[in-house]
Parts: structure tokens; sequence; C-alpha cells
């Protein structure tokens, strides 16, 4: 451990705000004495929802923000206007103070812009990337981007593929993480200009790139990070979850679907429960937003409190791994040797 | 039914070649009066494997081919040597005479280049399209393009709108299908300017195009056609299917993890069996596709007897609707309309 970790954590927006935010900071901080964190929103709600916290030795502080981004308010628009709200003023102090990284589970596209402009982008990133984890067969596989850019470049592939690569190694602490790019086959010939110039660059590059790898490699544990545009990442994530939803509820349908299913389905539920945590999204939640100056962690909406601990956790393993710096350094490499 | 459909079905290529081909064939033939097939491929194999099949009043034909296309040979390489190949004489068959459709479970990409060059595109179209039919909550939902096209213009997405939009009506007797472009939001402002180009065109055609959709709602039913590039399409496809083994296989290893979960898991069997052939992708088998002169429907490389006797089937639907001439009426309005 290198020293206290500090977190500006919004604790409005997300489908339950301050409700589902403030004990999740409470979890994460009474898990780990090396955490403080700086709670930004609602004070007298956040203060109500501290009431019996003790023993947390003074390493929560509270910020009150008058206003809050909207969930579905453009973008544009939070930067224009969102000056007073929770995720701006947890962003500006992360930017202006040795905190070291963000939490919230408000509006991902303002998250990212507010990012941008408040803490910035690292040297030789064109585009942050979000990145987030997906179970796999043997554990998880990291996919980018997953929205935070559509219409990316070859460069910008590469550049979430550089991103990628060292993050995966700094968390997962894997020496050797291999990188692929999601494409249509796996052939050379496959896909567009933009693939096929991202993947010569990539040939080049000191990162395990193990060439084209396609849908099924993601959760067959076929790569242990999977690049693409963030139209096709935030389609794979977003088909993936509407298709387990599915598959989950059509089952609890056939196992209530009369007294006697019901009956015979109650001794497997202990199995089905291990079932489910073996792919729970709340064990993975906590979406990085690569290529900042510092740590932003995006939590999901609709996280529980457990969820949203794991997210907090993440922001301080990414803060602890100094992942901004080693991005830094990766990409500094990868100027020199293109120069 | 207005008159006997015709098919020219490839029975060599896919996983398990004529051993299924053949047996899919004449369940397809039994179970319907109005279809006659003509089997390509090495005639020995499957007059053996036609051996005890009477009773079909001769609507079983057989040319012999000395040649297959391989499943991994590139397109352009089976179209340069694939002359004395099964797929080439089948959709070389359907281009030359009364023959309505073909079916193939071989090489994707050379069953697409072949087609385009033996039977043509319809007036009016670019790029013709795969479009699969995926499971969804309250039925299916028809997904294109899968794969025949990566990097598709506004213009190209367009056209498998209305592809997929008369297609839709036909197969499913839907008179108003809902179409949705795939984005990663349903905001106008969402997504790069080929999608915002195509849903411009879109808003002013005659079809039910209700905006731009996400991932989830291939799934949870929120539109009948979900239109997308093909690499978009493919990945999402190809993603879905590795995460539905995923889970299927975690929940068998669950459920026969030891003596006592295998005994718990025996009287839940049945519903599981109920549950899986709800999904069951081989219900769904047999891709279209669109755009072409005649019909043409590729069966899942893997797929067994029942699958491929449903892909075969699909093809029957197709050319009984008379797809393609919809298809051709369809593009003439739109071409007469943009003028």
């Amino acid at each position: 451990m290198t020293g206290e970790i500090k977190l500006a954590i919004d604790v409005e927006g997300g489908d339950h705000g301050a409700a589902v935010m403030v004990p999740a900071a409470v979890q994460a901080i009474r898990s780990d004495a090396g955490i403080s964190a700086r709670l930004f929103g609602n004070k007298a709600v956040i203060e109500s929802l501290l009431d019996n916290d003790d023993g947390l030795d003074g390493r929560i502080q509270v910020q009150h923000c008058e206003g809050t981004i909207a969930m579905h308010e453009r973008p544009v628009r939070a930067l224009k206007t969102g000056r007073d709200s929770s995720m701006w003023a947890a962003l500006q102090y992360v930017a202006d103070s040795g905190c070291d990284a963000a939490v919230s589970s408000g509006n991902t596209g303002a998250l990212m812009v507010l990012s941008r402009k408040l803490i910035g982008t690292l040297p030789g990133i064109d585009r942050p990337a979000l990145m987030s984890w997906l179970p796999s067969v043997s554990g998880h596989t990291h996919l980018l981007d997953l929205g935070a850019n559509v219409g990316a470049k070859a460069e910008h592939l590469v550049q979430f593929a550089l991103m990628g690569s060292v993050t995966a190694e700094l968390v997962d602490d894997n020496a050797n993480p291999a990188v692929g790019l999601l494409n249509v086959g796996t052939e050379h010939s496959k896909g567009h200009e933009v693939l096929q110039a991202a993947a010569r660059q990539l040939e080049k590059l000191p990162i395990n790139y193990v060439g084209f790898v396609e849908g099924h490699d993601i959760y067959q544990s076929g790569v242990d990070v999977a690049v693409c545009d963030g139209l096709v990442g935030n389609l794979v994530l977003k088909s993936g979850e509407g298709l387990a939803r599915m598959l989950i509820c059509a089952l609890e349908e056939e196992l209530a679907s009369s007294f006697s299913s019901r009956l015979r389905a109650a001794p497997v539920r202990p199995l089905l429960q291990r079932w489910l945590e073996r792919f729970d999204p709340g064990a993975h939640n906590g979406a990085a937003m690569l290529g900042l100056n510092k740590v932003v962690v995006k939590s999901h909406g609709d996280a529980d409190v457990n969820a949203t601990r794991n997210a907090i956790l993440t922001a301080v393993l990414e803060a602890r791994q100094q992942v901004p710096g080693r991005i830094q350094e990766i990409m500094a490499d990868y100027a020199v040797g293109t120069e």
C-alpha cells in the first residue's frame, strides 16, 4: 500500500442517489484503512445517512452541492449549466487537490465531458475510453471502448489497446494480458480499413497483441482485453445485458410456472444462486474512464450498495496502481516509437 | 400455396456436410407436398443417404459435383477456383432455371460473393445483407446486417431497413413491423454521422421506423427489425452466442457438481429442457441473404438435421412469399421517392 487514497464521490445521480452511494462509501472505507473520501451532494441528506457511522476516524468529509445533473441531460448542456452540480464539484476537487480518484453513478456522457474539461486527458490521448469487465468462462475480459467514442479511427483503437493492456496488467496483476481487436473473423483480410490499419500498428507494439478476435471470444476467455469502437462495445455490452436478463427471467418463469414446478425447484435454489453469483455484474461494477490525468470510475446507474462499493474499490485499486501515470508512460514510449 | 417451390441445396459444407444436409432435405420435403429439391454434391454419398426414402414422388434430384469450397477459403479465391464446387453449381442452377431458392451451410463469405456473381443483386441494392432471427422475450427480432458488409454507409443502412421491414412483414405476417437503428442511445443526438444521416432518411420513408434503439432492445422485444452495420451485427450475434453458451455450461456445471446436486437437479430437468427449447437457435436457423434476385439462405455450419430442415423451410417460406420481388418493389418505390 502506497499511502492513503483520497476519493471524491459524487453521491447524486444513478437510480438511487445518496441512498446507495453513501452507505457504499461507508462500506468501502470500513473495508480499507487506507482510504478517505469527500462526498459531494446534499449535505443534510448525506449527514442523515452517515448518522450511525462512528469509527471512521474522520475519513469521510462532506461538501454540500446545490445542483445535480439529470441522467438524460445532454452532455453539452451539462457543460454549460452544470457548474453547481455535485458531479462538477467532485471532478473539480480531483483536478485541484491531491485527491486521487472520482466516482459517480451519474450521467455517463456528462461525466466523460466534464472529466475531459476539468481533469484533462493525458498527453498523446485523443479520446478517453470507457472500459468495463465482462464475466468470462475463466474469469473476466476487459472491453473497451463502451460508447465514449463512436467512429473511432485506427489511432484511437491503438490508444485503446495500449490503455487496456496496461490497465489489465495493473488491476489483474497479469504480466502479459492478451489484447485482441474485435472483428467479423480472425483472418488478416477481415474487416474494414480502420481495423486493418489498427492491426498493422498493433503488430509492431510491445504489447501482447494476439490479432483479430470474434464476438464469442469475449465470454469464452479468448482474450484478456477486447478492443473496439464505442458503438460496437456499447451494443455488445447492452445486448449481452438484455440477453442475460431474458434467459434468467425465462428460467424463473419455468421454475415458478406451477405449484409442482416450484416444489421441484426449491432444492436447486442454492445451486441457481451460486450460478448467478458467478456472473453477478455487481461483482465487476465500475467502468474506468481511461486516458485522463486522474482515475475516474463510473458506477452502473442501477447498482446496489454492494455493487457500488465494488466500483469505489475499483477506483481505489486503479489509483493505488497509479494507472494514469502508467498509461502516460506507455503513451510516451509509443510516441517515441512512432516518431 | 402458390405452386411448387423448387430448391437447390448445396449438401457439402458446414460441419457435417451431406450427413446432415440430405436427411434435412428429406425431412423438409416430406413435411410439405409443395416442395421439390435438387441436391448438389457427391452423388454416391447423397444416394447412399437417400436409400430408404421412398414416397417422395421423385421430388428429389441429384446433381453430382466434384468440388467443394472449404469453410475457411477466402471468398475471392472461391470466385477464382470454385467453378466445379457444389455451391457454385447450386447457385448457377438457381440463376439459370425456374428454381426459386438456394440453401447452403457452407462458407458464408463465399456464398455471398458467388450469389452476387451468379444470381445478382436487385436493382437499387448496392450490397446484399445477411439477416437472422434472434430470440426475444415475446418472440423474435430480425437482425441485419450480420457481417456481409462492414463499413456500411447511410444509404446501405436505409436499404437494410427497407429489406428487413418487407421481409419481416412477409415471413412473420406482421403488417407493420417496427424497425429500429441500433445506436448507443435513443436520443436524436446520439451516434456518428452515418447513423444520423440514415435516421434522417428513414424518418421520411413509409415504413414503421421507430428511431434509434439500444442493444438490450434486441432481446427485450423493443423492435421487430434491428438494423446495423455488419461489424456490429456480427459481434452482437457472436458475443450473444458466447454468452448464452457460457451461462448454460455454467448452469450444467452447478447442477452436476456433486452427487447431491445431481440428485436435486433431476426433477427440474424437464423444466430446464423447456427453458432451453424456448431459445433454441435451431428453431430459428436460416439466415437470409437479402437483396438478391432469388432467395438464398445460409444454414448455420454446426446445425443438426432439425435445425437444417428449419433453414430449408425458411427458404421455402421466403420463396413462397416472393420476398425478392417484394424487395424489388419497395426499392423501386424508394428510388422514385428520392429522385
